[in-house]
This record gives C-alpha cells, sequence and structure tokens, in this order.
C-alpha cells in the first residue's frame, strides 16, 4: 500500500475550474421546456436499478445490520446519518460542473445591471461566447466571474436567479434540465435509507445555497440537510428598512477533501454511519466516516459507463477528466479499507429515470 | 421611535466579559450529584407552567394561526422553523455564563497536562482562585483561557470534558447542576412546538461545540438543530493513523447580533417563523423572523422576578447586569413592531421543574 498523504491538496483544483472551461459546449441555450421524468421507481422491492452483486448487498446488509433491534450494530434512530456527495456522486459532473455553467450563463444579466462591465475583461470574453478564450480565462478573472454571480445580491434574489436558470437551461448531450440528470439508483437509496429511519445528507463541494435552490425537490434533502461551500452573508436593512441578508464574496466553508469532514462536524456534528463519493475529494469524509464504530458504510461511484453516461478518470487508465478525479492511490485506499466501488456499468441496471435501457 | 442603528456593535461585549468575573463567587465546587429533577409537565394541556395572559395566548393563537389547514397563515410543515437564545432564554445566565465557568473550571487540568503553564499569566491568577485578581484580567489574558480551555483537543476529547463538569460542577445559588436551571415554560413550548410539527432550534452566542454537549438530554434539541458561535476544526491523523478532528482556534462564526440571522442562513437556511430571545444579542433574530410574511411569532423573556429568579437590565431601571442586556430602545422595539415581551413575574407560574412554588 503506498503512504497516504494526509493533505493531498486543499480546496477546488484551479486547474479543474480551467481544463473543463475547455469543454464548455457554450454558453447553454434554453429551450422549451420539457416534462419532467417521474423519479419514483415502480418496481417492487428496494434499490430496483441495482444489479444483482456486492455493491447492492452491501447496502441491503448495512441497513439490516444498523436497524435490526437484534444485531450488535444496531443504531439508533436519532444517530442515523448518511451522507452524500453531489456532483459525480448523484448527478452528472461531466464534462463540466453544472454551477460554473450556471456563473458563465448569468454574465449577460450582469452586465445588463452594470453597463460599465461591458468592455471589461473578464466578462468582454465571456459575453463573446468564445470557447477559447474563456478557457483561457486566468484564475483571477475566473474568481471575478465567481463574485459578480454569486455575491451582492439578497438570498431571495439568488434563490429567484438560480430557480429561474434550472427550470431553463438544459445539458447539450440529453437535451434535458441538468435537474434530471440524477442517477436512478442513487435516488432508490436516498429513499430506502430514509424509509429505515436515516436522515440523508448532501456534502458537497459545491455551493451550499446553488444546491439548496433544488435539494429538496430533487432529492427530497431539505435545506438544513444541505452541506456546501459556504460563503458569508452580511445581515443588514432594505429602502424600505426591511432586514436583508446579501451574500458576500467571503468563503466560510471549504467543502471539500479535509473541509467535508470539517463541514460535517461544524453543520451536523455527528459522524456518518454512511457515506457517499466518487472522487479523492470525497476521500477524508469517507475515512471518517469508517473511523467510526460498528457497522459503517463507505461507497465510491466509479464511472465507467461511457455508453449510458461517461468513462473517465485515472483509476480506469483514462485521461483526467479534470471533474472528480478517481485517482489509483484512491482505488488503492478503498480496496484496503473495506470501501465498495459501484460501477455504474455493472451495478446499475438503470442511469437515469428517463432512461427506459437496461443494462445487464 | 428612535432611529434604529443597524450595527449596534458586533460580537461578544468585552466589558461583558470581563464584568462579569467581578461576579464569579469562586471556581465551582464539584459538589455530591442529586437526582435530577423530572422535566416534564404533568399538568394537562400545553403550557401548564405558564399563568392565562397575553403572552400565553399569544403562544397558542400563532399555533393555531399556522396548522390549521384552513387558516390563511397555515404553514406547510417542512417550514416551521422555531429558534430559541439559550442564555437568558431557555436556561439562566445571570451572574454569569456558565461557560464561562467551565472554562476557568478547566483551567487547572490544562495546566496538569503543561505544567510550563503553572507560573504564567493568566493561569497563574486563575489558578490562585483571587476573585478581584481574575476580574482584572485583560480580554488578552481571558482570551488565552478560552483558547486553552476550548482548543487544541478531538471533538471527543471536548465532549468528554463537557460532559464530565456538566455532570458534577453546580450553580453557588441553587446548589443544582446547570442543566436543571432550565426554564420549565421555556420547555413546555418547545414540547409544544415540536408537537405541531416545528422543528426547534437554539440559536446561541454560546459555544456550538459546548451547547451540543447537553441540548438532546436538556430540550430535546439533537446537535444538528444547534447553531451557536463556531470555531473551526482541523482534520488529520492521530498516532494510530486514525482520522481525527482537533478544535482549533479559529472563529467560523460569531452568533451573536447580526451573526444570528446570519448563522440561521448558514445552518438551517430557511427563515423562522418564531423566535425566542432576552437580550439586544437577539435583536436581528428578531427583526429577520419578523420580516417574513404570514404569522410569526417573536418573543423576548424579561428577567424581572427577583424573588424567584433574578430582575435585572436598563429595561427595568435597574443596572446592567452585563449579561443579556434587555435596554430601554430594544423594549421600544418590541413595541413598536409587536413583539411580544414576556413578564417571568407575571407570565410563569413556575420557573424550575423542581420548584414547587408557585407564582400568580
Amino acid at each position: 500500500m503506498k503512504p497516504v498523504d494526509p493533505h493531498p491538496g486543499s480546496g477546488i483544483d484551479r486547474r479543474v475550474l480551467l481544463s473543463t472551461m475547455a469543454l464548455l459546449p457554450a454558453l447553454s441555450t434554453a429551450l422549451l421546456p420539457e416534462s419532467v421524468a417521474a423519479q419514483t421507481a415502480t418496481s417492487a422491492g428496494p434499490l430496483p436499478s441495482w444489479n444483482e452483486g456486492p455493491a447492492r448487498q452491501a447496502i441491503l446488509d448495512f441497513v439490516r445490520a444498523t436497524t435490526d433491534r437484534s444485531s450488535p450494530n444496531h443504531v439508533a434512530p436519532e444517530d442515523r446519518v448518511a451522507v452524500f456527495d453531489q456532483d459525480g456522486t448523484l448527478w452528472v459532473e461531466h464534462p463540466i460542473y453544472s454551477q460554473v455553467v450556471y456563473c458563465l450563463d448569468r454574465v449577460p444579466a450582469v452586465v445588463e445591471k452594470k453597463p460599465e462591465l461591458k468592455n471589461v475583461e473578464p466578462f468582454k470574453t465571456v459575453l463573446s461566447g468564445n470557447r477559447e478564450a474563456i478557457a483561457r480565462l486566468s484564475l483571477r478573472d475566473l474568481e471575478k466571474v465567481l463574485v459578480a454571480t454569486l455575491t451582492g445580491m439578497t438570498v431571495e434574489e439568488f434563490v429567484a436567479e438560480a430557480s429561474k436558470w434550472l427550470d431553463t437551461a438544459k445539458d447539450p448531450r440529453w437535451k434535458r434540465p441538468y435537474t434530471e440528470l440524477v442517477y436512478q439508483p442513487m435516488l432508490e437509496v436516498l429513499r430506502y435509507l430514509r424509509d429505515n429511519g436515516y436522515k440523508t445528507y448532501i456534502v458537497t463541494g459545491g455551493g451550499q445555497d446553488f444546491v439548496r435552490v433544488y435539494a429538496e425537490k430533487v432529492y427530497g434533502i431539505p435545506p438544513e440537510q444541505v452541506v456546501g461551500t459556504a460563503a458569508g452573508t452580511k445581515y443588514g436593512y432594505g429602502k424600505d428598512g426591511k432586514p436583508i441578508l446579501t451574500k458576500e464574496p467571503k468563503l466560510l466553508l471549504n467543502d471539500d477533501k479535509a473541509g467535508k469532514p470539517e463541514g460535517i462536524h461544524l453543520m451536523i456534528g455527528r459522524r456518518p454511519y454512511a457515506a457517499f463519493g466518487n472522487s479523492t475529494g470525497d476521500r477524508e469524509m469517507l475515512e471518517y466516516t469508517g473511523a467510526g464504530a460498528g457497522a459503517r458504510l463507505k461507497m465510491l461511484v466509479l464511472h465507467d459507463d461511457a455508453a449510458r453516461e461517461y468513462a473517465y478518470g485515472p483509476a480506469l487508465g483514462l485521461p483526467d477528466s479534470k471533474v472528480g478525479t478517481f485517482t489509483p492511490e484512491l482505488y488503492d485506499e478503498a480496496k484496503s479499507k473495506g470501501w465498495m466501488v459501484i460501477s455504474m456499468k455493472n451495478d446499475w441496471s438503470r442511469i437515469f429515470a428517463f432512461d427506459q435501457t437496461r443494462g445487464l
């Protein structure tokens, strides 16, 4: 086993952001809305979109071990906490995080309100729609885009803006809203755990406020159970004297890598019994979960299904996609610590609710 | 109405900490444990320890208005959030916050582990037990005490230390554990709101990790529903290679005054429908709650019962006690905005569960 570096890096990989820009097809276009596919499974029994195999069995065994009152690993209901990474674990992250698309898409509206930015970089480049030029933006420039599009408004204004985008923006490959690109098997795990008394949390490197906009509707996870990278807000009073909270460009919690267990302690205050991830950003969260006593479920989604979704990552000998990196070292750690790797290709009979194609 | 200063100060009033030191009777002595009084009301109906009157009626009216499906102010169950300040609202804060007593009491144990601190200020002075000298400690010295006693250990070690103290330390006036000095009428409000589908949260200027140690047992409020002043933790690995979270001397959230609505947004992500406080530290939280649409319950506990608890605060024309300051300006704002002021003397027939004396 290779020596484990306790701090293999902190924060968002800057190269990730920059490189994914190159893959950005264009500012996403708002097409006509389509009907939202039902996300409930119709088959009887738990986990109908999972094939028989060790991954599905591990989930069933864990739930039995922690909820059967006669089990030595029975867990009191109030301690039943399960945490889920979002990007690449609950929904598609490839080829670019949808929140980054959101920020780029918001630039025209920001410039409309502040016309003086029109000929100022990086806004000028983003407005040009020139993908190569956008990909060459410096980190400092990208930060300006994030700050301009994610801060400076009230929390209510942000919710309204993000909701509108989510209702209209579409993924270029599937031509569907991003909120439909959620993994049906994972929706079933969320529901199965909740049916067995687990409180389900999202613990994401993405923006906490952004994910909260749709988490309840899409995953059945309420805002108070979304832990994410969080900027501060500032309390003040609007022109009418009414109290307002304004989103500030001040990072409170970088909820990635070591920041995930730290965020779990801050926001939940209990060690999880189950943790799901898909990349090196989730490594510390799974380690922290696994270090608790009794039965603990640790699972990693491996993107190995090029036909139905994507195949990427160095663990498969494939190029690093710059999103959700699954390294050989992570694979080794998973094997040595008994973490279960979920093969999308082999373990999931269906990827999306709208996908009628069955796998194995 | 006086003009409202949007930011009357931020953070913990430093004078509070310094001045309360003077009132510290002594490092609390650990006496023999007594049996814990039952905290459940036995009378039939809700709020048995409340006298008939506008305060009790306001609570009943609010619950009816927000839970009756035919009410124009009906609130969906998932939106039912009620927030409670702790010190002076749920339990006794006078003459000194119990967490400050905890920190001073911890100094001998800290010095035992680090004997080099024995003759170093401020630890030398705290060890002397000389109240006047402790009261004269500078803010910088006090911060050293807080940092030495609240950080540097794993989160599990902190829970063990604080639990042991809470089991043995006693309030000098009542000769009972601090966790028994909770207001019976407020326990009834917590239960009544929960029985009506409300999620109850503590939103305290006190330490989040400290309050979490006892909140579930004492108030029925789980760790994930305690929002407080929070320091960061650092993820790392112990000598045995196991992941640990170490409490760090880095302030993440100063959950007082404007920090309360900011903390509510960070940790809950929903505007509360009910808010209870007792001081200027709760003002912004009540304003923020009141600025929402529909029926909102805003209540302030007034400490006006010198016989059964304490009477203090400028709003009563009494000296500022340096804990939970209730100013005339806060009283004016409460009146102008329809916030309900709870008179402990007139509105509560009983203060503590162990108190068999009935009031009015």
